[in-house]
Protein backbone atom coordinates (compact mmCIF):
# COMPACT_ATOMS: atom_id res chain seq x y z
CA UNK A 1 0.00 0.00 0.00
CA UNK A 2 2.52 2.82 -0.28
CA UNK A 3 3.54 2.58 -3.92
CA UNK A 4 3.68 6.09 -5.89
CA UNK A 5 0.00 5.74 -6.41
CA UNK A 6 -1.18 5.92 -3.02
CA UNK A 7 1.48 8.70 -1.84
CA UNK A 8 -0.12 10.97 -4.95
CA UNK A 9 -3.28 11.55 -2.62
CA UNK A 10 -2.08 12.53 0.31
CA UNK A 11 -3.06 16.00 0.98
CA UNK A 12 -1.05 18.87 1.60
CA UNK A 13 -2.23 19.55 5.54
CA UNK A 14 -0.83 16.17 6.10
CA UNK A 15 2.38 16.71 4.06
CA UNK A 16 2.96 19.82 6.17
CA UNK A 17 2.80 17.69 9.18
CA UNK A 18 5.32 15.02 8.11
CA UNK A 19 8.57 16.54 8.63
CA UNK A 20 7.31 17.04 12.02
CA UNK A 21 6.88 13.41 12.24
CA UNK A 22 9.89 12.61 10.69
CA UNK A 23 11.75 15.00 13.66
CA UNK A 24 10.20 13.11 16.63
CA UNK A 25 11.12 9.83 14.76
CA UNK A 26 14.81 10.59 14.56
CA UNK A 27 14.80 11.66 18.19
CA UNK A 28 13.18 8.41 19.32
CA UNK A 29 15.77 6.29 16.67
CA UNK A 30 18.53 8.37 18.60
CA UNK A 31 17.26 7.30 21.56
CA UNK A 32 17.06 3.59 20.16
CA UNK A 33 13.60 3.67 20.66
CA UNK A 34 12.58 0.32 18.09
CA UNK A 35 8.28 1.16 17.80
CA UNK A 36 6.23 3.55 19.48
CA UNK A 37 2.06 3.20 20.04
CA UNK A 38 0.44 6.14 18.19
CA UNK A 39 -0.81 7.07 21.86
CA UNK A 40 2.67 7.32 23.18
CA UNK A 41 3.45 9.15 20.20
CA UNK A 42 0.56 11.82 20.27
CA UNK A 43 1.88 12.52 24.26
CA UNK A 44 5.28 13.11 22.89
CA UNK A 45 4.24 15.51 19.74
CA UNK A 46 0.77 16.97 21.23
CA UNK A 47 -1.51 15.58 18.97
CA UNK A 48 -4.05 13.29 19.18
CA UNK A 49 -3.77 9.56 18.73
CA UNK A 50 -6.49 9.24 16.03
CA UNK A 51 -5.10 12.04 14.25
CA UNK A 52 -1.51 10.28 14.06
CA UNK A 53 -3.06 6.99 12.76
CA UNK A 54 -5.38 9.05 9.94
CA UNK A 55 -2.18 10.59 9.25
CA UNK A 56 -0.20 7.23 8.93
CA UNK A 57 -2.86 5.78 7.33
CA UNK A 58 -2.58 7.45 4.21
CA UNK A 59 0.49 6.44 3.85
CA UNK A 60 -0.40 2.86 4.14
CA UNK A 61 -0.55 2.84 8.00
CA UNK A 62 2.56 0.83 9.00
CA UNK A 63 1.31 0.16 13.05
CA UNK A 64 -0.23 -2.78 13.48
CA UNK A 65 -3.11 -3.09 16.55
CA UNK A 66 -1.40 -3.01 19.88
CA UNK A 67 2.08 -3.27 18.66
CA UNK A 68 2.50 0.22 17.28
CA UNK A 69 4.62 1.44 14.90
CA UNK A 70 7.87 0.55 13.45
CA UNK A 71 10.18 3.49 14.62
CA UNK A 72 12.69 3.09 11.85
CA UNK A 73 10.41 1.52 8.81
CA UNK A 74 8.11 4.53 9.31
CA UNK A 75 11.19 7.20 9.50
CA UNK A 76 12.41 5.95 6.04
CA UNK A 77 8.97 5.83 4.50
CA UNK A 78 8.84 9.22 5.76
CA UNK A 79 12.03 10.52 4.32
CA UNK A 80 11.09 8.48 1.05
CA UNK A 81 7.44 10.58 0.72
CA UNK A 82 9.63 13.83 1.45
CA UNK A 83 12.33 12.98 -1.19
CA UNK A 84 14.84 13.02 1.64
CA UNK A 85 16.50 9.14 0.17
CA UNK A 86 17.24 11.50 -2.60
CA UNK A 87 20.38 13.79 -3.16
CA UNK A 88 20.15 17.61 -3.85
CA UNK A 89 23.10 19.61 -4.74
CA UNK A 90 22.95 23.19 -3.40
CA UNK A 91 24.30 26.73 -3.65
CA UNK A 92 24.07 29.55 -1.04
CA UNK A 93 23.76 32.90 -2.53
CA UNK A 94 24.86 35.68 -0.09
CA UNK A 95 27.42 34.49 2.52
CA UNK A 96 26.58 36.66 5.43
CA UNK A 97 25.88 36.18 8.94
CA UNK A 98 23.07 33.94 7.84
CA UNK A 99 24.37 32.41 5.21
CA UNK A 100 27.10 31.11 6.65
CA UNK A 101 24.94 30.20 9.09
CA UNK A 102 23.08 27.91 6.95
CA UNK A 103 26.34 26.43 5.49
CA UNK A 104 27.31 25.76 8.94
CA UNK A 105 24.07 23.19 9.98
CA UNK A 106 25.57 20.18 9.55
CA UNK A 107 21.71 18.70 9.65
CA UNK A 108 20.94 19.44 5.92
CA UNK A 109 24.09 17.61 4.67
CA UNK A 110 23.22 14.38 6.61
CA UNK A 111 19.59 14.67 4.90
CA UNK A 112 20.74 14.80 1.51
CA UNK A 113 21.51 18.55 0.93
CA UNK A 114 24.99 18.80 -0.51
CA UNK A 115 26.44 21.91 -0.57
CA UNK A 116 28.60 22.59 -3.69
CA UNK A 117 29.06 26.86 -3.45
CA UNK A 118 28.55 29.42 -1.65
CA UNK A 119 28.69 33.08 -3.14
CA UNK A 120 28.91 36.63 -2.74
CA UNK A 121 29.70 39.92 -4.25
CA UNK A 122 31.56 41.49 -1.37
CA UNK A 123 35.31 41.15 -1.94
CA UNK A 124 36.34 40.82 1.98
CA UNK A 125 34.37 37.41 2.21
CA UNK A 126 36.12 36.29 -1.12
CA UNK A 127 38.35 33.29 -0.19
CA UNK A 128 36.93 32.51 3.33
CA UNK A 129 36.25 28.89 4.27
CA UNK A 130 33.11 27.76 5.13
CA UNK A 131 33.11 23.88 6.39
CA UNK A 132 35.86 23.80 3.62
CA UNK A 133 33.83 25.61 1.47
CA UNK A 134 35.72 28.62 -0.45
CA UNK A 135 32.87 31.30 -0.79
CA UNK A 136 33.64 32.84 -4.72
CA UNK A 137 33.18 35.46 -6.46
CA UNK A 138 29.19 35.75 -7.92
CA UNK A 139 30.04 36.02 -11.65
CA UNK A 140 31.05 32.14 -11.10
CA UNK A 141 27.67 31.01 -10.06
CA UNK A 142 26.72 30.18 -13.54
CA UNK A 143 29.01 28.07 -14.45
CA UNK A 144 28.95 26.46 -10.90
CA UNK A 145 25.06 25.98 -11.66
CA UNK A 146 25.32 24.75 -15.13
CA UNK A 147 28.38 22.42 -14.38
CA UNK A 148 27.83 20.69 -11.24
CA UNK A 149 23.59 20.65 -11.54
CA UNK A 150 22.60 22.47 -9.08
CA UNK A 151 18.94 21.48 -7.52
CA UNK A 152 18.38 24.21 -5.12
CA UNK A 153 19.39 27.76 -4.75
CA UNK A 154 19.28 29.17 -0.79
CA UNK A 155 19.00 32.87 -1.08
CA UNK A 156 19.76 34.81 2.03
CA UNK A 157 20.31 38.34 -0.10
CA UNK A 158 18.53 42.19 -0.15
CA UNK A 159 15.67 42.08 -1.20
CA UNK A 160 16.18 44.28 -4.16
CA UNK A 161 18.97 41.65 -5.53
CA UNK A 162 16.95 38.89 -5.40
CA UNK A 163 14.41 38.77 -8.28
CA UNK A 164 17.41 38.95 -10.50
CA UNK A 165 19.28 36.69 -9.43
CA UNK A 166 16.08 34.00 -8.90
CA UNK A 167 15.29 34.26 -12.39
CA UNK A 168 18.90 33.51 -13.67
CA UNK A 169 19.16 30.88 -11.42
CA UNK A 170 15.63 29.47 -12.88
CA UNK A 171 17.28 30.22 -16.77
CA UNK A 172 20.29 28.62 -15.84
CA UNK A 173 18.32 25.32 -14.93
CA UNK A 174 17.95 25.45 -10.74
CA UNK A 175 14.72 23.33 -9.75
CA UNK A 176 13.90 25.15 -6.51
CA UNK A 177 14.86 28.02 -4.08
CA UNK A 178 14.95 28.46 -0.72
CA UNK A 179 14.18 31.97 -0.50
CA UNK A 180 15.31 34.31 2.71
CA UNK A 181 14.76 37.90 1.40
CA UNK A 182 12.26 39.46 2.60
CA UNK A 183 10.08 39.37 -0.71
CA UNK A 184 7.57 36.77 -2.41
CA UNK A 185 9.80 35.83 -5.52
CA UNK A 186 7.70 35.55 -8.90
CA UNK A 187 9.37 33.17 -10.99
CA UNK A 188 8.39 33.66 -14.73
CA UNK A 189 9.47 30.24 -15.06
CA UNK A 190 6.91 27.48 -14.13
CA UNK A 191 9.63 24.77 -13.57
CA UNK A 192 11.20 26.35 -10.34
CA UNK A 193 9.53 25.77 -6.82
CA UNK A 194 10.28 28.56 -4.35
CA UNK A 195 9.67 27.98 -0.67
CA UNK A 196 9.66 31.62 1.04
CA UNK A 197 11.05 31.95 4.64
CA UNK A 198 10.14 35.43 6.29
CA UNK A 199 11.19 35.39 9.36
CA UNK A 200 10.47 38.67 10.34
CA UNK A 201 6.72 37.47 9.49
CA UNK A 202 7.00 35.26 12.10
CA UNK A 203 8.39 37.54 14.90
CA UNK A 204 5.34 39.73 14.08
CA UNK A 205 3.21 36.42 14.77
CA UNK A 206 4.61 36.25 18.04
CA UNK A 207 4.85 39.82 18.98
CA UNK A 208 0.98 39.54 18.17
CA UNK A 209 0.87 37.07 20.65
CA UNK A 210 2.22 38.89 23.27
CA UNK A 211 1.17 42.54 23.05
CA UNK A 212 -1.57 41.95 25.99
CA UNK A 213 0.66 41.12 28.39
CA UNK A 214 2.42 44.10 27.52
CA UNK B 1 -15.04 49.84 14.01
CA UNK B 2 -11.20 49.45 14.97
CA UNK B 3 -11.86 49.39 18.66
CA UNK B 4 -10.04 46.78 20.44
CA UNK B 5 -13.76 44.64 21.33
CA UNK B 6 -14.11 44.11 17.09
CA UNK B 7 -10.13 43.00 16.62
CA UNK B 8 -10.43 40.24 19.33
CA UNK B 9 -12.78 39.00 17.24
CA UNK B 10 -10.57 38.66 14.05
CA UNK B 11 -9.87 34.66 12.66
CA UNK B 12 -6.45 32.98 13.22
CA UNK B 13 -6.06 32.86 9.43
CA UNK B 14 -6.79 36.26 9.37
CA UNK B 15 -3.76 37.20 11.17
CA UNK B 16 -1.56 35.37 9.83
CA UNK B 17 -1.91 36.83 6.71
CA UNK B 18 -1.69 40.23 8.28
CA UNK B 19 2.41 40.26 8.62
CA UNK B 20 2.30 39.62 4.56
CA UNK B 21 -0.22 42.59 4.08
CA UNK B 22 1.97 44.75 6.27
CA UNK B 23 4.97 43.80 4.20
CA UNK B 24 3.07 44.66 1.00
CA UNK B 25 2.20 48.15 2.49
CA UNK B 26 5.88 49.23 3.98
CA UNK B 27 7.02 48.70 0.49
CA UNK B 28 4.12 50.81 -1.36
CA UNK B 29 4.81 53.58 1.21
CA UNK B 30 8.36 53.40 0.57
CA UNK B 31 7.64 53.76 -3.33
CA UNK B 32 5.15 56.86 -1.87
CA UNK B 33 1.89 55.15 -3.07
CA UNK B 34 -0.58 57.14 -1.03
CA UNK B 35 -3.53 54.70 -2.64
CA UNK B 36 -4.11 51.68 -3.69
CA UNK B 37 -7.36 49.71 -4.81
CA UNK B 38 -7.93 46.44 -3.13
CA UNK B 39 -7.70 45.21 -7.26
CA UNK B 40 -3.77 46.75 -7.78
CA UNK B 41 -3.12 45.06 -4.46
CA UNK B 42 -4.56 42.24 -5.57
CA UNK B 43 -2.43 41.43 -8.64
CA UNK B 44 0.58 42.76 -6.42
CA UNK B 45 -0.11 40.03 -3.59
CA UNK B 46 -1.34 37.21 -6.05
CA UNK B 47 -4.65 36.87 -3.81
CA UNK B 48 -7.65 37.68 -5.07
CA UNK B 49 -9.52 41.32 -4.81
CA UNK B 50 -12.36 39.40 -2.48
CA UNK B 51 -10.27 37.41 -0.54
CA UNK B 52 -8.28 41.35 0.25
CA UNK B 53 -11.93 43.31 1.31
CA UNK B 54 -13.33 40.61 3.23
CA UNK B 55 -9.78 40.25 5.34
CA UNK B 56 -9.67 44.11 5.62
CA UNK B 57 -12.88 44.22 6.02
CA UNK B 58 -12.13 42.40 9.64
CA UNK B 59 -11.03 45.53 11.24
CA UNK B 60 -12.67 48.05 9.87
CA UNK B 61 -12.51 48.56 5.91
CA UNK B 62 -10.69 51.27 5.87
CA UNK B 63 -11.63 51.36 1.76
CA UNK B 64 -13.86 53.28 0.00
CA UNK B 65 -15.99 52.27 -3.21
CA UNK B 66 -13.75 53.25 -6.12
CA UNK B 67 -11.67 55.42 -3.61
CA UNK B 68 -9.12 52.53 -2.51
CA UNK B 69 -7.28 52.18 0.70
CA UNK B 70 -5.26 54.72 2.26
CA UNK B 71 -1.71 53.06 2.23
CA UNK B 72 -0.16 54.82 5.51
CA UNK B 73 -3.40 54.75 7.51
CA UNK B 74 -3.78 50.94 6.65
CA UNK B 75 -0.27 49.70 7.62
CA UNK B 76 -0.50 52.09 11.04
CA UNK B 77 -3.86 50.48 11.85
CA UNK B 78 -1.83 46.70 10.98
CA UNK B 79 1.07 47.54 12.68
CA UNK B 80 -1.28 48.09 15.87
CA UNK B 81 -2.89 45.16 15.45
CA UNK B 82 -0.13 42.97 15.42
CA UNK B 83 1.62 44.46 18.21
CA UNK B 84 4.35 46.80 16.53
CA UNK B 85 3.85 50.18 18.00
CA UNK B 86 5.02 48.95 21.11
CA UNK B 87 8.51 48.07 22.31
CA UNK B 88 9.81 44.65 23.04
CA UNK B 89 13.28 44.14 25.33
CA UNK B 90 14.70 41.45 23.14
CA UNK B 91 17.71 38.79 24.16
CA UNK B 92 19.53 36.99 21.80
CA UNK B 93 20.81 33.45 23.40
CA UNK B 94 23.20 31.54 21.11
CA UNK B 95 25.91 33.90 19.55
CA UNK B 96 26.93 31.53 16.79
CA UNK B 97 26.33 32.68 12.98
CA UNK B 98 22.60 32.37 13.25
CA UNK B 99 22.51 34.85 16.51
CA UNK B 100 24.73 36.90 15.09
CA UNK B 101 22.62 36.96 11.76
CA UNK B 102 19.26 37.85 13.60
CA UNK B 103 21.46 40.74 15.86
CA UNK B 104 22.54 42.16 12.55
CA UNK B 105 19.09 42.46 11.18
CA UNK B 106 18.36 45.80 11.49
CA UNK B 107 14.32 45.64 10.52
CA UNK B 108 13.59 44.04 13.57
CA UNK B 109 14.77 47.31 15.48
CA UNK B 110 12.49 49.44 12.80
CA UNK B 111 9.89 47.60 14.25
CA UNK B 112 10.41 48.09 17.96
CA UNK B 113 12.41 44.69 18.89
CA UNK B 114 15.71 46.43 20.90
CA UNK B 115 17.95 43.78 21.38
CA UNK B 116 19.37 44.39 25.35
CA UNK B 117 21.56 41.62 25.10
CA UNK B 118 23.30 38.55 23.09
CA UNK B 119 24.50 35.70 25.24
CA UNK B 120 26.62 32.55 24.80
CA UNK B 121 28.94 30.12 26.71
CA UNK B 122 31.76 29.93 24.07
CA UNK B 123 34.55 32.14 25.90
CA UNK B 124 35.95 32.56 22.64
CA UNK B 125 33.16 34.69 21.37
CA UNK B 126 32.58 36.66 24.91
CA UNK B 127 33.47 40.59 24.27
CA UNK B 128 33.10 40.21 20.59
CA UNK B 129 30.53 42.89 19.80
CA UNK B 130 27.81 42.38 17.40
CA UNK B 131 25.95 46.12 15.88
CA UNK B 132 27.90 47.63 19.24
CA UNK B 133 25.80 44.79 21.71
CA UNK B 134 28.95 43.00 23.35
CA UNK B 135 28.48 39.06 23.35
CA UNK B 136 28.56 38.26 27.45
CA UNK B 137 28.44 34.76 29.03
CA UNK B 138 25.59 33.04 29.60
CA UNK B 139 26.12 33.28 33.65
CA UNK B 140 24.46 37.40 33.22
CA UNK B 141 22.07 36.62 31.76
CA UNK B 142 19.63 36.04 34.43
CA UNK B 143 20.34 39.57 35.84
CA UNK B 144 19.80 41.18 32.67
CA UNK B 145 16.32 39.62 31.78
CA UNK B 146 15.31 40.70 35.52
CA UNK B 147 16.65 44.25 35.58
CA UNK B 148 15.90 45.28 31.84
CA UNK B 149 13.03 43.85 31.95
CA UNK B 150 13.36 41.51 28.75
CA UNK B 151 10.37 40.12 27.34
CA UNK B 152 11.63 38.41 23.97
CA UNK B 153 14.55 35.50 24.07
CA UNK B 154 15.54 34.40 21.19
CA UNK B 155 16.94 30.76 20.83
CA UNK B 156 19.33 29.93 18.59
CA UNK B 157 20.79 27.14 20.77
CA UNK B 158 21.57 23.09 20.46
CA UNK B 159 18.56 21.36 20.91
CA UNK B 160 19.67 19.61 24.09
CA UNK B 161 19.87 22.84 26.01
CA UNK B 162 17.22 24.51 24.62
CA UNK B 163 14.29 23.41 27.20
CA UNK B 164 16.44 24.20 30.53
CA UNK B 165 17.19 27.80 29.11
CA UNK B 166 13.99 28.18 28.11
CA UNK B 167 12.05 27.25 31.50
CA UNK B 168 15.01 29.16 33.19
CA UNK B 169 13.75 32.32 31.18
CA UNK B 170 10.09 31.59 31.38
CA UNK B 171 10.77 31.30 35.63
CA UNK B 172 12.61 34.88 35.10
CA UNK B 173 9.20 36.58 33.59
CA UNK B 174 10.39 36.41 29.72
CA UNK B 175 6.83 36.65 27.80
CA UNK B 176 7.78 35.03 24.42
CA UNK B 177 10.36 32.90 23.18
CA UNK B 178 11.04 33.02 19.58
CA UNK B 179 12.78 29.71 19.29
CA UNK B 180 15.02 28.48 15.97
CA UNK B 181 16.25 25.41 17.93
CA UNK B 182 15.07 21.84 15.95
CA UNK B 183 13.19 20.67 18.75
CA UNK B 184 9.35 21.80 20.49
CA UNK B 185 9.67 23.15 23.50
CA UNK B 186 7.19 22.86 26.49
CA UNK B 187 6.92 25.42 28.37
CA UNK B 188 5.37 24.95 31.80
CA UNK B 189 4.72 28.44 32.40
CA UNK B 190 1.44 29.19 30.57
CA UNK B 191 2.22 32.56 30.29
CA UNK B 192 5.16 32.43 27.50
CA UNK B 193 4.07 32.60 24.31
CA UNK B 194 6.68 30.26 22.32
CA UNK B 195 6.97 30.59 18.16
CA UNK B 196 8.76 28.11 16.79
CA UNK B 197 11.21 28.02 13.33
CA UNK B 198 11.98 25.08 12.19
CA UNK B 199 13.99 25.43 9.15
CA UNK B 200 15.11 22.59 7.99
CA UNK B 201 11.40 21.28 8.04
CA UNK B 202 10.95 24.37 5.56
CA UNK B 203 13.84 22.94 3.45
CA UNK B 204 11.94 19.07 3.44
CA UNK B 205 8.86 20.61 2.05
CA UNK B 206 10.84 22.49 -0.68
CA UNK B 207 12.17 18.85 -1.26
CA UNK B 208 8.97 17.05 -1.17
CA UNK B 209 7.62 19.42 -3.89
CA UNK B 210 10.96 19.40 -6.22
CA UNK B 211 11.71 15.22 -5.86
CA UNK B 212 9.71 14.31 -8.77
CA UNK B 213 11.71 16.46 -11.23
CA UNK B 214 14.95 14.74 -9.93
Amino acid sequence: MSDDKHIKIISTAVIKRLPRYYRYLGELLENDVVRISSKELSVRMGVTASQIRQDLNNFGGFGQQGYGYNVEYLFSEIAKILGLEKTYNIIIVGAGNLGQALANYIDFEKRGFVIKGIFDVNPRLLGISVRGIEIQDIDNMEECVRNTHVDIAVLTLPKQKAPKIANDLAEWGIKGIWNFAPIDLQISHESVTVENVHLSESLMTLSYRIKDKM
